[in-house]
C-alpha cells in the first residue's frame, strides 16, 4: 500500500507542486529534498509500524468510561507515542518552538501516511491545530506555557465549539464566562474566568494519552445586565486545562471543573475518543469557586474569529481524512482485484466455461471502479496537497503572492472539506462492492473505511455549511475577487493544457465548464434573495467541486506530458488514465447540478411542510 | 411511521395500481378490499410490535455459534413466531396449500411493514422463495412433504447458490451430487443422491428457530468420466434438509451431514444469521454413506433454471427490502426535522439571532434531503408494487396480459433489484446527514439503515450482475421485444401526462429520455461486441433505471391529478412534489451515464493493469 502512496506524493510534491523549490525561501533554507524524503521515511515508518496493525482495534475496542477515567487500547498509548516522538507535532513550528520549519505541504504529505494507516487510532491534527491557534491569537506567556507544550508532546489539545443545542448554529451557545473575582484580569496567563457549559462532539476531549489536555473553548460573556449577548459576536475564546498549571508549564496538582459526561458511541472513526463534556458542573470543584477555570485568547467577542484559524486547518485535515480513506480502499479493493479470481471476461472467451476463472481486474466494470476511486481520491490528494502549498505561499510568498494564496484558499476550503468527503465515500463503497460478499464482511477492511469515512460529511462543518459558505459568502466577497482569481488560476492550466493535443479537448470542456459555473453564480444571486440563491447551494458546491478536481487532473496530466523521462511509464499511464476517466465520466454530471441553482429552482424549498 | 406508510400503500394499492380491480378475477374471486385492508392491519400491528422494537437489538445481539448451534436473541423467535402465526408464509398460495390466494401485490404491500420494522430480524422471504421454487419444479411428493411444511410455519428454507471460490460465477461450483447407491432413483422423496461441497453466504443457513431446514443447493453431477461438466450446464438443484424426514412429513431423528463451518460477520443486516456450511464433509454422518443426502428437483443439468425463479423473486424482494429501509431512514429523518431546533432560515430575519431558532424543516437545504428521500423512496416503492402487480397479472391475466406481463416483469427485475439498492442506500446517507453529529452515533436508527442497506447492491446479484442481465439480455432478447413493450408501456403514461397542463413538460422530458436510452442501447450494441457494449453497463443501467423511476411518478402525478377529492391535499401535494423533484434534479443526470454508454467508452476497460 505505502508503496503506491509513495509514489503518488513523490510525483505530486516534487514533479507536480515542485515543492523542492520552497527550500529556495529564507525560512525553509535549512531544508533539501534529502531532508523532506527522511521526514517522509520516518512517517511512512511508523504509520506501517504503529498505525496500519492496530486499525481494526480501535474499531472494535471503543473507548470506554469507567466513570472517573477514560479507557483505550493499548496500541493507541504506541501510536501516540511513536507520532510525538517523531516531532511531527511541531514539525511546521518555527525553530525557538521546538519545531523543524518543515513546509506545509510536507509535512501535509507525511501526515497522509497516518490517516491512510489508520485514521482513528490518532487525533493529533487537533493538538496541533489547537496550538497552532493559541500561536496567533494568544500572549507570549500562553504561548509558551500552553502551545509549547502541546507541541513538544507533553499535553495534547481540543477544540469546544458546540453543545448539544448548538450544533451547526454557533451563535446560540450558551456557555457562560465570568469574570473570575478581584484582579481576573491581572492573571499572567491571561484574564482568568469561571466557565459553566456543556460541550458536544469533543473529540478527545478526555483521556490519559498525556499529562495534561488544553481545551479551547468557545463560551460567552455576559453583558452588565447578566443576559449573554445573541449572535456570533458575544462569543469569546478561552484556554481551559484539563489540570492547572503554573507558568513555568508544571502541574500545580489542581484539577480543573472539567468533567466527562459521556461519551458518544459512533458509526465510525470509534478510535477517536467523542465526549460530552460538562465546564464547571461543580464534579471537581477548584480553588473555592464556582466554574472551571480558564484565560481568555484574544479579545472578548472575537472568540469564533480566533476559532476560525483552527477551524480552516481543521477543516482541510477533514479533507485530507476522507481522501486518505478514500485511498485506502483504493489499495486495498486493488490488491483484492488483482488476486481474487472470479467469472471470465465478456465477449469471445468468456462462453467458455472450462477455461479457466480470470482475476477479478480483468472485468471491465472492475476496473471502471477501480479507476473512479483512483479518480477520486488520488484528485483529492491532488486538491489537499495544493491547499497546503497555498498555505506555504501565504506564509512565505512576496506580499502579492501571498495575499493571493489566502484568497484563492479562502475560496478552496469548503471544496477541499466536502468534496472528499462525499466522493471519497463514494470511492470507498466502490472498494466494497469490489469485494463482493467479502465485502460486507469485518474480515476485510473496506467496510470500516466507509464508516470512518461517513463522518466527513459532518464534523467540523456539514455540507450544508460548508456550500452555504462557498455561495453564499467565498464567491461573492469582495465583489467575487475569490472566484475571478480562481478563474485566472484555472485559465493559467488551461493555456498549458491546449499545447497537448491529448489534453486540448479537454481544456475546452473545463473552460465551458468554469464558464457554466460562474453563469450559475450570477444567476443564483440575480435576485438578489438569499433564500433563492443558498436553496441548492450543495448542488453548486457540488459542481463546483467537481470543476476544481477536473482542474487538477488536467494541470495534473500537463505535469505528466511535461515530464522528463524520469516518471515511470505505468504510473503517467494511470494519472492520464484517471484524467480521461474524470472527463469523460464525472464533469458532465454538472449540468444536472448546476440547472437547478441557475433557475433558482424552489421546488424543494417551497414545499409545504405538511407534504413530507 | 406506520401511519405515513399505510396511507402511502393505500395510495398506491388502490388509488393507483387498482388493486381493488383483482377481486373480480376468480382467483381472487373471495377477496374484498375489507380482507386487503385486515391483511395489512395484522401485519403493520405485527410488525409495530414485534419487529421494530428489537431492530436495534437484532443489531447488537449478533447471532453466535457455540460449536453446536446458533444462537439467537428471544425477540427473533418471537417475531418468527407472530410472522408464522399470522399466516403471511402461505398468504399467496392455493387454498389447498394453506393459503389465502391473496394477490402478490397486497402479499408485498403487506410485507413491506416488516421490512421497515426491522429488515434482518426475519428472513421469511427466503422460505416462501424456496417453497414457491418447490411448488413449481418439485414432484407432488416433494410440495406436499417439504413446500407444505415451509409454507405452514414448521420449517424454515434457504437458497445455496454461492461457494467461497465461486460468488457472482455460479458455473463454477464444485459441490459434488453422487447417485446414492442401487435404487437411488426410486426414493419417494425423489431421486436421491449424496451431496459434498461448500456453500458460502446461505442466509438463515443454520438456527434453531424451526424444527428443521430445507437447503434448496445447487450441485453438480459428475459425468460417466467422474468430472464434474464446466459451466451452467452441469448444475442440478438438489432438496437437503438438515434433519431427515418421511413422506409424511416427519421427522426420522436422523441428522444429515449438513454442517454449520461459520458465521460470517457483517456491516449490517446483522439479525440475519449468515453462513458458510459444509455438505457432506462427515461430521454428522448419516446412513453409513458419506455425503449429504438431496433429493433431486426438476431434471439433471436444469438446476440453475429452476433456482432462477427463486432468485428473480429474492431480487425483487432485496429491491423491497432497500425501500424500505430508505422509508424507514425518511420517516425518522423526517421526525427529527419537524422537532430538532437548530439555527435560522437564510435571508430575512436570519440574521437576527436573538429570533429563536427555527426547526430543520424549516430549511431549504433539509427540505431538499427530505424531498430526495422520498422521491428516491416512495418512487421505489411505486416500483416495486407495480412489478408485483405484474406477476399478478402473469399470473391471472388473460394469455396476451400474461405473457406481456412476464416480459416486463423480466425487464424491469434488475431495476426493481439495483435501483433502490443504489439510491435508497443514497436517501440513507442523507437521513444520517439531516441528524447531523447525532446521525452518525448509535443513539439513533438512521445509521443503522445505512449499513443494513449497503449489504443490498451485492447480494442475490451485484450491481455488475444486474447491469449485465438488463443490457446484456433483458433488452436485446426476442429482437428487443421487451424494451419496445416497456416504450409502449411508457408512452401510454406519457399520453395520460400530456392531457395535464403540469405534467406535459415533464412528458416531453421523459420522452426524450426514452428515446435516449433506446439510441444508447443501439449504439452501446453497434458493434455488436459484448465486450465494447458491456463495458459500461452500470453506468447504463443508472441511466435506466432513472428513466424508468420518472415514468413511476409521472404515472402517479396523473393519478393524483386524475383522482377525486377523496384523496388527502397535502398527500397529494407531497407526490407532486417529489415528481417535481424527480424532473428537475435527477432525471437531468442520465445525460453523463448515457454518454459514456453511447461511446462505447473504453477509458476504463482499456487501461492496462499496471497503470492502476
Amino acid at each position: 500500500m505505502t508503496t503506491s502512496l509513495r509514489s503518488t506524493l513523490d510525483f505530486l510534491l516534487y514533479d507536480w507542486l515542485q515543492a523542492g523549490s520552497l527550500t529556495a525561501r529564507a525560512r525553509f533554507a535549512d531544508h533539501s529534498r534529502e531532508t523532506f524524503d527522511a521526514v517522509l521515511d520516518t512517517c511512512e515508518r511508523i504509520a506501517r509500524e504503529k498505525y496500519a496493525p492496530f486499525n481494526r482495534t480501535v474499531d472494535t475496542q471503543e473507548p470506554q468510561f469507567d466513570g472517573e477515567k477514560v479507557i483505550l487500547p493499548q496500541c493507541t498509548y504506541d501510536a501516540r507515542k511513536a507520532f510525538a516522538d517523531s516531532g511531527m507535532l511541531s514539525a511546521a513550528q518555527d525553530y525557538e518552538m521546538g519545531g523543524m520549519q518543515l513546509p506545509y505541504v510536507v509535512e501535509s504529505a507525511a501526515g497522509s501516511f497516518f490517516a491512510c494507516a489508520s485514521i482513528s487510532i490518532g487525533s493529533n491534527l487537533l493538538t496541533t491545530g489547537n496550538a497552532n491557534a493559541i500561536l496567533v491569537h494568544g500572549t507570549p506567556m500562553q504561548q509558551q506555557v500552553f502551545a509549547a507544550n502541546e507541541f513538544n508532546g507533553r499535553w495534547a489539545g481540543t477544540m469546544c465549539l458546540s453543545e448539544p443545542q448548538a450544533g451547526s448554529s454557533l451563535s446560540d451557545i450558551t456557555t457562560r464566562a465570568e469574570a473570575d473575582g478581584e484582579g481576573f484580569e491581572a492573571d499572567p496567563l491571561g484574564p482568568r474566568y469561571r466557565l459553566r457549559g456543556n460541550k458536544m462532539w469533543i473529540s478527545s476531549g478526555d483521556h490519559e494519552l498525556t499529562e495534561n489536555i488544553v481545551h479551547l473553548v468557545l463560551a460567552k460573556i455576559p453583558g452588565p445586565d447578566g443576559k449573554l449577548v445573541p449572535g456570533v459576536k458575544g462569543i469569546s475564546l478561552f484556554i481551559v486545562p484539563k489540570k492547572l498549571v503554573d507558568t513555568e508549564g508544571n502541574l500545580t496538582g489542581e484539577r480543573n471543573d472539567v468533567a466527562l459526561a459521556g461519551l458518544n458511541h459512533k458509526l465510525g472513526w470509534r478510535g477517536t475518543t467523542n465526549t460530552l463534556l460538562n465546564f464547571g458542573e461543580g464534579k471537581y470543584p477548584v480553588r473555592g469557586g464556582a466554574g472551571a477555570i480558564g484565560y481568555l485568547v484574544g479579545k472578548p467577542g472575537e472568540g469564533l474569529k480566533c476559532m476560525f484559524h483552527m477551524m480552516n486547518e481543521a477543516r482541510i485535515s477533514i479533507g485530507m481524512a476522507a481522501t486518505m480513506l478514500g485511498l485506502a480502499g483504493y489499495y486495498a479493493s486493488l490488491d483484492y482485484a488483482k488476486t481474487r479470481l472470479q467469472g471470465r471476461p465478456v465477449g469471445n472467451g468468456g462462453k467458455d466455461a472450462s477455461a479457466p476463472q480470470v482475476r477479478l481486474i480483468e472485468h471491465a466494470d472492475v476496473k471502471r471502479m477501480l479507476l473512479a476511486q483512483k479518480s477520486y481520491s488520488e484528485g483529492a490528494l491532488a486538491l489537499n496537497l495544493y491547499c497546503a502549498k497555498l498555505v506555504d505561499e501565504g506564509r512565505t510568498g512576496d506580499a502579492e503572492a501571498a495575499a493571493q494564496a489566502k484568497l484563492l484558499l479562502e475560496v478552496l476550503t469548503p471544496i477541499a472539506k466536502s468534496w472528499p468527503s462525499e466522493f471519497c465515500l463514494e470511492a470507498n463503497s466502490l472498494a466494497i462492492q469490489i469485494h463482493g460478499g467479502y465485502g460486507y464482511t469485518r474480515d476485510f477492511p473496506v467496510e470500516q473505511y466507509w464508516r470512518d469515512n461517513r463522518l466527513n460529511m459532518i464534523h467540523e462543518g456539514t455540507h450544508g455549511i460548508q456550500a452555504a459558505d462557498l455561495l453564499g459568502r467565498k464567491v461573492v466577497m469582495q465583489g467575487g475577487a475569490g472566484l475571478q482569481l480562481l478563474a485566472r488560476t484555472i485559465e493559467a492550466t488551461l493555456a498549458k493544457a491546449r499545447q497537448h493535443p491529448a489534453l486540448a479537448v479537454y481544456a475546452g470542456q473545463l473552460a465551458q465548464a468554469l464558464q457554466d459555473v460562474g453563469e450559475a453564480t450570477q444567476a443564483a444571486w440575480a435576485t438578489g434573495n438569499p433564500g433563492e440563491a443558498l436553496a441548492n447551494a450543495v448542488p453548486y458546491m457540488q459542481a463546483f467541486g467537481h470543476v476544481v478536481l477536473a482542474w487538477m487532473w488536467l494541470d495534473v496530466a500537463c505535469s505528466v506530458l511535461a515530464a522528463d523521462a524520469t516518471l515511470s511509464v505505468a504510473a503517467s499511464a494511470g494519472r492520464m488514465g484517471a484524467t480521461r476517466y474524470f472527463f469523460h465520466y464525472e464533469l458532465p454530471k454538472i449540468g444536472a447540478w448546476l440547472a437547478v441553482v441557475r433557475t433558482r429552482d424552489a421546488t424543494c424549498a417551497g414545499l409545504a411542510e405538511d407534504a413530507f
